[in-house]
């Protein structure tokens, strides 16, 4: 029989903190202790979010006066700059974290600061945490105590070139990610440009002069490729939709190969990795609501150009599913533990 | 322990049938056997629906070589007039049945041929069918060997009405649904007015001169009122999205009373029935993916007029969910088992 | 040969300022003299309207510096509230104003008052203003100054009524409008219920305790109901898409009539309002970009209830195209003048 | 004073079609003559379309009894592999034609039978066909009696690339366009992923394998560029929206320049092309319902990657808009003549 662990949520009122309530929910592991909302405090999560009704009787918690200590294990779904402040009062009481927004994806503190435009306050942690991407770090993930859940443009991405990379198959500094978002990736804020009236019907490129997930994505990249060196054109586009990331990746070829042996192999004992064969093209609506990430590729014809696809929900592989699946690696349990997840569809 | 039951889907390539798949994946107690088709038999279902790759081993069966016998619980997610041709053959064999078409949802045989335009080919097992809405049919359910659902529309008028007319609180004859659905209530129809291109930014009424959810809702509704006196007039409208039903029911009241009270009291020990607090307004996407009506009312001040706005997920409680509901009640079984969905938001 | 007006817009910023712009672009006896917006003041219009670029060369003037006595006529598209604050100096200097606000739509002050929970600053003004329905007052515009321009839901919702009450035909006191509204109708306010991760794939009821909008159409009808007697059950809802509203209405025929005869009879003469035939369905999107309303509506058999189905743009017949009808009206041009839209299909 | 020519339009009934007929009803020099469809011959086109209803008194016409010789031009808005069938007898009667389908886009007829999959019936006339993309072929259309109006993706991608390629600015065997699209694009198929419960909160690639505008594109962009060597990488995606191109386009560039100055200087008289500045973002709904391309790029620091984003309405510049424009230059009246349309916003 399993025992139960304390879980607590900081920031439980953004499109992250209600995917993580939906998913811990049905945890068998799980009970939420304390979800914490500064806007909110003192209401019903349920009245917030009404899709919880009946399913979770807390309140929201006002920060300050949480008592996180209480929990064995915390989730950070705050805007960036949060958790840091909290880490290390945490990691001290031996409790367990894992934070769902940037402050500890970027090891690298100087260029953490200039993309992030703050001081980091817990540099002594950020050395000591884990970039939980589990399919490339669960022996480091098991370990840990505080886990940085990679950005969702970085799962999606990544998951597509990373058997590639550490076999070195490609050229690693002309790169192309050409990748696509559901506008819940935004999270909940009021801005004009997240409107219906604006959204809707609508296509653009965002971002081009340089997105947050880029430094992420590169240091991790450059930290498996043989040479050390990468360099990522990366387009982030704004879709008309909710839920789901598209990313179309252009590599370089170097060596003669077939990816689909590459890919199968690599991800043969992968859960949430579904490689698809050459040429199909995975659907953003196939994974809504899993923690499932699709892959597909297509070697162009005469050239050494590879396309490769790759489709998360971002609010689960891509940030709630994965911050479930770093919890139950680091844990102990079935990977696969409150995650059985099938897509909606239609 | 609970041994498992061998569960058949006749009709699993539409709509209602891929989310049947989806909760039948998670439900404890059944195992599939054999899942129908006739366009797509030989090929993997989940070829057909990739959200289901890795799910589901099933190929599609051709009906005609299927052995539903060999089940001992049958759905039909079929088009209306396939289930009455197979029914004779598996009662009598003992197998359960479900029908999620309207082969079986009206009793007076006439009225059934004249709005379903054919002949009804299975009078003698119409007789013995029960209507699935086992807010109102519990009892008969547990019993019945061959089981109705209603139709989506069916479900979330009558939930909203059902509790008011048992009580003899309203003018019978003078009901008016206007009644709002999502596209997926349209099936997998490759029918012009379903393309995106078509139903999207865009809104419309439909059937104004009649729709066949109409008999249904009346032929019940008129065996629980006082007077055997049923009169609605039920507009259907055509929501530019996927999944949900929003209907907006206008009601004259014949005495003085509390709706608050009515409906809480009527629902208190339902598990799938959600009353909200007077002049509440309950959203489609409260409920997408999970088999919850949502409730509330609102008296219109200084007249007699009660407004009720009733809430469910077409394809969830208003076919494929309720369908699980009817045949937990049917087993014995938790009325839950296979029913903790939480609501996908946003 | 036409001589030009000069016509300024005050509050061009918001969705209904954009719309105007883009009809004024197109008209042909007008010259936009200054569009403000206190927000933006400084920028191009076409900065924050990409979609003028190149249409437009002005920038948005803060309407502090702006000099709105030098037009002919001056159009607010402001929140409500504020052109009651400009229109004394306006019409004392023989400026023309439309307010597509709602200061000047109800007559009664006390109730404006109260729904509008502030102090009505321009009574005076008030009582010589002229509620803006062509279809209904288009002597009157024609000798107007002030021009109240009406709401879009009392646009589709009264075209609907009118010649049925001018008529005497219906009990005015059952009436129920059933209004469906696209988001565009919230204007570009910030809200969390209006982001699209939100407000797509979802609908909803709201302000079932009161709508703004009822007073209006009440006044207003009670003004032609032979009994001086409205009473209206109006349930707005909210639309997963940008422009359109749909209002289904319900009324009980007190006489025995055609409505065919009726609707196509009151509406001959008018270019505006195409009314079908009986038993049709109007979509949203065969209006969408036009100042055309199209009408049907249908007799339940057996009953005494006629259902009157009514659809416009409520960007443009529901407010800046009708304002350009009433300033054609004023001015003495040709009703259609910069109003030859036809619909974007699809 | 103009007088007026006689238009017919073949193949009315698809989207193209309509938006077709949308903007010749506003063309100043226009009378329609015959609209021929197949399928709907013998009914009202407003009765298909009630977005025409008002404005447009034509019934369809079955193609084998319309008297297309009648008309002095003739658009073919058809599918492809039709309008060859019909051309040669209508430029020996002087009739001038403007090709919307894909007949007349490829001069290679070797190329064109393999991947049209079937055999081209008017080699001659191909010859004589003029590619009807006047940003670059302006003077040849002049001259043309029979123009093939380029494909959407086409146009979207080639007005990026030209003034690249014909100032030898780029290696033309690197190019990658990543394009998305809207459905419209699809036409009006009833094909089961055009639905809008499969193509709504959707996004996917499609045509990995090869797309038949990319044989267009290569072949045009063949005849200016330097070395005759054009390679492009083409990865067409389905947006979840009605109207709208958008294409990312990756070049690398071979030589040191400023990509403003070749943008701006390459467009400056073209009416129809919208260069923004470096590091904007264009967005599809800003030039939704008009003939407006807009375009913005933006350099990779430290590489010699250049991006470039560029935005159409695929029925208006990708198809109707277009055609328009070449008849404008065909007849010798003003590019801009029934043109000057104001994207709908929002």
């Amino acid at each position: 029989m399993n025992s139960k662990i304390k879980v607590s949520v900081v920031g439980g009122s953004g499109y992250t903190g209600v995917e993580l309530l939906r998913l811990l929910i049905g945890h068998p592991n799980v009970i939420i202790h304390e979800i914490t909302s500064r806007n909110d405090a003192g209401k019903l999560v349920s009245e917030i979010y009404p899709s919880l009704r009946g399913c979770l009787p807390h309140y929201f918690v006002d920060p300050d006066k949480a008592d996180l200590k209480k929990a064995d294990l915390v989730f950070f779904a705050t805007p960036n700059g949060i958790a840091m402040n909290y880490v290390t009062d945490l990691l001290e009481n031996g409790v367990k974290v894992i934070d769902l927004a940037a402050d500890f994806r970027i090891q690298d503190v100087a260029i953490w600061e200039k993309w992030y435009e703050m001081k980091h306050s817990a540099v002594k942690e950020l050395k000591s945490a884990v970039y939980g991407l589990p399919e490339l770090n669960r022996e480091a993930i098991k370990q840990a105590q505080l886990v940085a859940n990679p950005g969702c443009y970085p799962t999606a991405i990544q998951l597509a070139l990373i058997p590639l990379i550490k076999s070195n198959l490609i050229n690693t500094e002309t790169i192309i990610a050409d990748a696509k978002s559901g506008i819940s990736g935004a999270g909940k804020k009021t801005e004009t440009q997240f409107l219906m009236s604006e959204a809707s019907e609508n296509f653009k490129a965002y971002s081009l002069k340089g997105h947050r997930h880029l430094p992420e994505i590169e240091e991790n990249l450059k930290s498996i490729s043989s040479n050390n060196k990468i360099k990522l054109t990366f387009v982030p586009h704004l879709l008309p939709m909710v839920r789901g990331i598209h990313a179309t990746l252009y590599v370089d070829c170097i060596k003669d190969f077939d990816p689909s042996v590459i890919f199968n192999d690599f991800y043969k004992d992968e859960l949430f990795v579904d490689v698809m064969e050459s040429g199909s093209c995975p659907e953003t609506k196939s994974v809504r609501g899993s923690n499932v990430c699709r892959l597909s590729f297509y070697k162009i014809p005469e050239t050494n150009r590879l396309v490769i696809l790759s489709v998360i929900d971002n609010l689960v592989k891509g940030a709630a599913g994965q911050a479930l699946q770093n919890m139950n690696i680091m844990m102990g349990w079935p990977e696969s533990a409150g995650l059985d997840l099938i897509p909606l569809y239609p």
